[in-house]
């Protein structure tokens, strides 16, 4: 065939009205400026090396295969599949999640729930309240389906349900529209660590019947406390209220690469997430968290990473406590893999290159921040990655660079 | 807290206004009906059990747990994950698939791919080009964004493209919207089994270019052939022509259940469906396969399932010439999975049910068809998942239920 046939067309031409827009942002994930292989990875939100099960889940996919064969490698069959799908239900279940009208969905991790929740509620006129600062993955997959947004600041005790009545009693006012839908991660949240008290989360509730809105609860940090857990605020919806939409993970406390988290709704909700979703399901990936979740103690496992992450997080605090200058200050946090820190007066995202050139990593505070001014003094550090060693050096390096800055103030 | 705060809302009233066209449609999946475990599924499309190579990717798993330990398990890391990546990127360039400005993305399975495809390019004025038949969940999924189609008729040599220039003349005259994409199984097709002829895939691009729209090349059976492969359109387009994107897949060739398709196309494509796919990726389930990759010999495993499936797919040919009546005939693949059988004057979605009384299943024609009256005559026949023992006992029992039909027309 003759290639002076083809005229060279332009492939933009062909894209949709509907992604256009998405397509004007910032591209996703492309804002983490690339650490070095060799720095200390305070900025890392993986979870400890040590804790990763990975002989655990080799002996789990070898007794996978070796009873079911072929079927978890075809696209339906596998009974082990079935088996974490009850699992996740169960769990749900014993945590009081679960309502008459509720379902859960299997995802491909937290993010596969929250862009087909985003697909399901948003489009370009929807508004949506997020946390400032909050994941920045989320932002970043909301953002490919509305421009509009409600910021809401969060402090020590979680998202200020006070400052967001305000907001919404003043949008009424003033007959703007109001969000359809509000996006928190109400306990050990990402980044700062902080948890929503519970009469935040009441008020919060009680905000959303009054503006009808539904409240994305991300809770991919739930069951890594340190010394109690927190009452979801899906449990505090009574009866068979649908007005959150829970996502779960356990990416944070089994392995993120596995990819296994879910969305329990109502099951209108996930009856429309699921029809997005079908032909996306991870049959082998499924069977074997399945067949890791039979042969494994959870809940043993559970407490080992609870005392793992609550002595590594003393420790970074302690470190803090050495190593940086008066001004600096930073939430306590009661489970998670984040301490946030504010250093006053100085843009932490030039701060970077110099704690990298000295070989060690965080995340700029203002990534989590739909407007990035508000969070150029702040910076977000994981425990949950780096060694106990790495944690007491990075935290001496940072201390260096910090100190350094500071005294040019 | 009160359960009596919450009324309990409409989720419905949260829907996006661009989901709801869709989930106006027939549920995704649902069209099939359930077959009884004991039955003979020449319905299903999925590899033969003793193709999988289950002992390869097990001890695949071994090795890559050993080498790489936690890495493969985070979201990233894993070199094995970049080995799949160049291991696919490879395959393309020694098929002639890969221009200069082309790139690869790997998506979960050739489904996620379309998806993403359909979520770039189709929004709900988009009218979409497909064949008639055609893959009815790559249906499922288009019309999730449009309602808009033009079918076009699939014989013994793959689409017909005569059919398909006077459809877009007749529109072109008539003023109407022409379409934007065109989604076609040149090779092997499903549900028909037959190939576009060279000459035919020639008009087609030619076509392409006169009329301006793009070609979704879905290759999933390519490497299934009986006797020789054919090249593929992408590999038609001379030079940097974007025209078309190229959707691969290890599904019939290794394990659906792994998940592991790819996209390969212009790098202005691959960057859009990269940016709605971010955090949708399967490290685990892709360092398998990269570690699987490695250690098999692919062309060897190529070499023997095409020889079984050209055996069985001889075998079906030669029951169905002793079983079934003059008046039922059928296209003689060349490779793939399928062999579509014509049964004049009689309804086989009806058919089915005596068909599953005397336990053997096949895909009644009408899913194949966006105007499903079309295919009422028609029935689809896998070769590829029953043993040959069921195989013989099942076209057996397929005649039955059609002789007795016939008998009564």
């Amino acid at each position: 065939m003759n290639g002076k046939v083809f005229d060279r067309v332009n492939p933009e031409s062909f894209f949709s009205k509907d992604i256009k827009p998405a397509l004007q942002n910032d591209p996703p994930g492309e804002w983490m400026p690339k650490i070095p292989d060799d720095c200390i990875r305070l900025s890392s939100g993986y979870p400890d090396p040590e804790l990763v099960p990975v002989d655990e889940l080799k002996n789990s996919v070898m007794k996978l295969l070796e009873e079911e064969k072929d079927l978890p490698l075809h696209y339906l069959g596998s009974q082990k599949v079935e088996d974490l799908k009850s699992f996740i239900q169960n769990l749900m279940v014993d945590r009081s999640m679960l309502n008459d009208n509720d379902e859960v969905l299997i995802t491909s991790g937290a993010c596969q729930g929250i862009d087909l929740i985003a697909r399901t509620l948003m489009d370009d006129e929807t508004v949506v309240a997020v946390e400032a600062p909050t994941y920045m993955e989320a932002l970043e997959i909301f953002q490919n389906y509305t421009k509009h947004f409600i910021s809401v600041e969060v402090d020590e005790h979680g998202l200020r349900t006070n400052r967001l009545e305000a907001l919404l009693a003043d949008r009424k006012r003033k007959g703007l529209k109001l969000p359809r839908v509000l996006y928190t991660i109400p306990t050990f949240q990402n980044p700062t660590g902080t948890t929503m008290t519970e009469e935040r989360r009441k008020h919060l509730m009680k905000l959303a019947v009054e503006y009808d809105f539904l409240v994305i609860e991300d809770d991919a940090y739930g069951e890594v406390y340190f010394e109690q857990g927190m009452k979801s605020l899906k449990s505090l919806c009574g009866g068979a209220d649908p007005r959150v939409l829970y996502v779960g993970s356990l990416s944070k406390v089994v392995a993120p690469g596995m990819r296994i988290g879910w969305v329990a709704a109502d099951q209108v909700f996930i009856r429309a997430l699921a029809w997005f979703k079908k032909d996306l399901d991870q049959p082998f990936a499924q069977a074997s968290m399945g067949s890791f979740l039979e042969n494994v103690d959870l809940e043993k496992h559970f407490t080992n990473l609870r005392k793992v992450y609550g002595d590594k997080c003393d420790l970074l605090l302690s470190e803090l406590e050495k190593h940086l200058p008066d001004s600096v200050s930073w939430y306590v946090p009661k489970g998670g893999y984040f301490v946030w820190v504010k250093v006053p007066g100085v843009d932490t995202s030039k701060l970077l290159e110099d704690a990298v050139e000295v070989g060690v990593s965080y995340v700029p505070g203002k990534y989590f921040f739909l407007n990035q001014e508000e969070g150029l003094e702040y910076l977000r550090l994981s425990f949950s990655y780096a060694s106990e060693g790495d944690i007491v050096e990075g935290v001496k390096r940072l201390g260096k660079v910090i100190w350094a800055v500071v005294e040019d103030l």
